[in-house]
């Protein structure tokens, strides 16, 4: 059946019963706003809203499940990223009129898988027509404990430089299929003083910048070092972007500890130091591509 | 200058420096989410997103400052008709890389003219490019106290019925320049006991039937005291759409001391009694033509 047959009232009541439940709502998906419990006391409050456009962040042959996957995952590595736990998620589809109603279907599915994953109650959203490509909106509320959260700015010169996972070649499909690096996240802050942290999405090579950037601080890379996935180069870990993974800086007197502590907790998931920050920026190999600029051609 | 030749993070230093600055930001737009305060302790959080498609919302020959006043207008309705008070703000912006940066700024200036009134802080937001029609996506969070927020679901059988403002002719330029109801739906919860509330946005006839179902209720209405912009039918003002008015329902009880408290107080906003809640449905002409309906076709 297509979209344009059903009406949103409809479309809505056939998925919102789907929906993962969670504590804090008290009013969902079918007002005019969604209503929400505060954060807790002694908690701050993290918004974040990302989206992913058709022929941009997924293809037309994409498998909608993981698309919708994709579309929830991305904001919530946007919370690994500042240590935070996301709750509440909000979800914009805007789809041609043409589109079946089984293929939103599939998109709520991947999406309500993710929300399920992380806890994530989806309490609300917004249907749109496009005469064009689609576009899955996606913003995520949460919260971080005072004291706990890990920005951009923090880095300190010296710091070691440490990424989660391995990066490159995303594109032949764990963009759709990334886990947001939460847990382990969460479990740095709790057990280490991360002094700047950010997830990997437009590579290293345009992220690290702007971490030192944000710091007031140089960097140094040891390429050699980079954790590559299957058959990347560096160039591709440096700049194909899409890795969400984690990138963070931690002063040389709390990083002696962490590798072999990190084994043992996330024996599946490689922790490598790739550099340090320093007072000057001393990339080696400045010939390098930098990473996926928005709206920036190669 | 077209986007391309810009590049995000340049676009977005551009940007960030003209925005509304308010209480409660610990951490605005640069880093990977916002950080901002909690609501106080006795409130419930209020999250609402939406978005405006070119060629749907708006047209390529609209206004840019217009449709970026749109764009936050239109979820701060939503806070309207929850009597809830906005605070942040999360823009994504999803346009062609060919559109010029002076567009953009144009659109952002909009949003902030919205945001600097209703005292709302654009804390983060993404841009994407896309290869069709641009769309802008707009998150709010905010407040409102408990035991204040109205929902759709509070009608009661004899509740009389009222709207603000006047309904109809939206399309002929009021949608792209309405203003929320934010203040007279605070003053009405402070004042009066509203039994169940929401903004008209998919025109009367598409509305009030969702918040009676909400209620469990049916509806009269009469379409003779429908209160009609300049030029327009009883059928236009039922099914056009794009109104952003209030309507809600109070008990009887209470609606008598209504309209001429309401007169002193807001002498420039009409609002009218256009009928009632009932324990049947009993709209008058059953003929009229539906409010607009998302992806349904007349």
């Amino acid at each position: 059946m297509k979209l344009r047959a059903l009406g949103e009232d409809k479309l809505l009541a056939r998925l919102l019963p789907m929906l993962h439940r969670r504590g804090g709502v008290v009013a969902g998906a079918g007002d005019d706003c969604a209503v929400v419990a505060a954060p807790k006391l002694g908690a701050l409050q993290l918004l974040k809203t990302d989206c992913i456009v058709e022929g941009i962040h997924f293809t037309s042959a994409s498998s909608p499940g993981s698309v919708g996957w994709k579309a929830l995952a991305r904001p919530l590595s946007d919370f690994a990223a500042m240590s935070g736990m996301p709750q509440f998620a909000l979800v914009t589809l805007i789809v041609p009129a043409a589109r079946t109603v089984d293929w939103i279907r599939k998109i709520y599915r991947g999406l309500e898988k993710a929300a399920r994953e992380f806890d994530v109650a989806i309490v609300g959203g917004e249907t749109s027509s496009i005469k064009g490509p689609a576009v899955i909106s996606v913003s995520v509320t949460g919260f971080v404990e005072k004291g706990r959260w890990v920005g951009r700015g923090g880095g300190k010169a010296n710091d070691e430089l440490f990424v989660t996972g391995q990066l490159g070649g995303s594109l032949r499909g764990r963009h759709l299929k990334f886990r947001p690096r939460i847990e382990e996240s969460r479990w740095l802050t709790k057990n280490f003083r991360v002094h700047a942290m950010m997830d990997l999405s437009d590579g290293l090579g345009a992220d690290l910048p702007r971490l030192a950037r944000a710091s007031g601080v140089g960097f140094e890379v040891d390429q050699m070092a980079l954790p590559l996935n299957r058959g990347c180069t560096a160039e591709q870990a440096i700049s194909d972007g899409e890795d969400y993974e984690l990138l963070f800086a931690i002063s040389p007197k709390d990083s002696g500890s962490l590798p072999a502590r990190w084994r043992k907790k996330f024996p599946k998931v490689p922790l490598t130091r790739i550099g340090r920050l320093n007072p000057q920026s001393a990339i080696r190999n400045p010939k390098l591509p930098p990473g996926y600029v928005h709206f920036k051609q190669r």
